[in-house]
């Protein structure tokens, strides 16, 4: 299977960054993960933009891929070199400052950001969506920059392995009492039979699915309201679900080990993600049967 | 000049890491930086003591190179390579949770960590310690396990870039009012008589400079607290420098373009930067004229 570095496609087995990279030795870098279906990148210009903001946020420059024609392209060689034409996949793509003699500030201008992109087969994780998922709660210890999309992800590492360890899909990160959000997915609760859920700003990232999500919910006519619950309102919520681009809603019915409300998948995360799952399809260009 | 990566020595100009390290996918490692004067690495075990504390705390399994014989046996081939057995130099080493299918949570038990390691001239900034340097506070935006030394260094990236462009040396982190520590260096403060700096704990990193300079502030019978100054207190200091592995002891005679105390370097880091080197050059087996 190929992949895509630095402007040419090869075997994915071999590829490699150089060990001064800055992606390796500082973490300097940022990335996007998109869903395929049929071949098609969803929301290919909502997560291009986010990477965009991302690269502008850090002065990252600006590499070819971060085009839509560039990335379209590279993304469907790619996805054919799979066989990911057809089905579910996922893109993802990392750009980093580049490589560099080691040194904290930024390396010499004209020094070439690496690309990286690889494709990948996904499989939706429906049949746990059925039943609903588990989760744990861990402490938000992350930088205050969560809402650029960068490679600084050794908290979210250590919170994902917190959870798979207690049997859990998801962390849910709690920072001051407050649930900011998962190792990598928005959280979404219904708390007195509103949708509530973190506000963007540097403490959470600013997930497309999110967003999506929630202009599904006000056009269906239920309350949103994007203010934060916190760690003492859980006994007490109706729904709890995570959303994001591989969970897409997935809802949360035990948390610490304990259900959440009654313990099955609340009728808010389902109707969210049969809408969800239908504009998904149809933004693909994917006819799906009911 | 060679480079020691994954139990070979290579040519360090061609040598790379795998796409999908975790180093370069999540920053998910530990490093290392050796002070070296004349082929001897100051503090070794201090040093690989931090490192294996890293390394348990984050769960990567400890490589050979953690082991004091082995680390010696490669620093001496690399530094041998690169023509630095005498003279100053630096011996960088890093450890990622090496190559894996990319996946937050840890990759399979058995996957061999990533080991890099290289040593690189140094020249200290002898001139500029004796003018003094300059500094500018920003935000500590970091995450809160400060206290590891690990590969997440995009906010000590962005910290250190603001200050060149201001034209100073060092970025001084204030979090929540209290100055934490700089970009890649701890800091001192002098107020009231009292040689002042942050406590060790999760907000900043245990420098190794810190606790020798410490050590020898005691020995001289200055007064130590290890107690965080604010910023409140940054225009009425005696005096302001950094400890750290390249700066050693480095006075701030000039801080957010204003003047630190008399804008000059001070008696207390004057007389304690005189020890310290003394300390380093013994420590090393090397004689200098006085």
């Amino acid at each position: 299977m190929l992949c895509y570095l630095n402007g040419s496609l090869i075997e994915r087995s071999g590829a490699s960054v150089a060990v001064e990279d800055r992606g390796f030795i500082f973490g300097d870098g940022v990335y996007e993960v998109w869903r395929v279906v049929g071949g098609r990148l969803f929301e290919m210009e909502r997560h291009l933009e986010r990477l965009r903001f991302g690269l502008a946020e850090l002065r990252i420059a600006e590499p070819d891929i971060a085009h839509p024609d560039v990335l379209s392209d590279v993304a469907s060689r790619l996805l054919a070199s799979g066989g990911l034409e057809s089905g579910e996949a996922t893109v993802y793509v990392e750009i980093t400052r580049g490589a560099a003699p080691r040194s904290h500030q930024f390396p010499a201008a004209g020094t070439p950001p690496t690309v990286f992109m690889m494709a990948n087969r996904f499989v939706p994780p429906d049949e746990l969506r059925t039943r609903g998922a588990s989760a744990i709660t861990v402490d938000d210890v992350r930088w205050l920059r969560c809402d650029i999309k960068t490679i600084q992800l050794l908290p979210n590492v250590l919170a994902k392995q917190a959870a798979a360890e207690r049997g859990a899909m998801e962390a849910i990160m709690v920072r001051d009492g407050i649930i900011t959000e998962g190792s990598h997915a928005n959280i979404i609760g219904v708390l007195d039979g509103v949708i509530r859920t973190h506000p963007t700003n540097h403490l959470i990232f600013p997930g497309v699915t999110r967003a999506v999500v929630l202009d599904i919910a006000r056009r269906l006519g239920m309350p949103v309201s994007e203010t934060a619950f916190r760690e003492r309102d859980l006994p007490r919520l109706d729904e709890l679900f995570i959303v994001g681009t591989t969970g897409d809603v997935m809802p949360i019915v035990r948390l610490n080990d304990r259900p959440v409300a009654s313990g099955s998948p609340g009728p808010i995360a389902r109707a969210l993600y049969a809408e969800f799952r239908a504009y998904l399809d149809a933004s693909c260009g994917v006819a799906r049967a009911a």
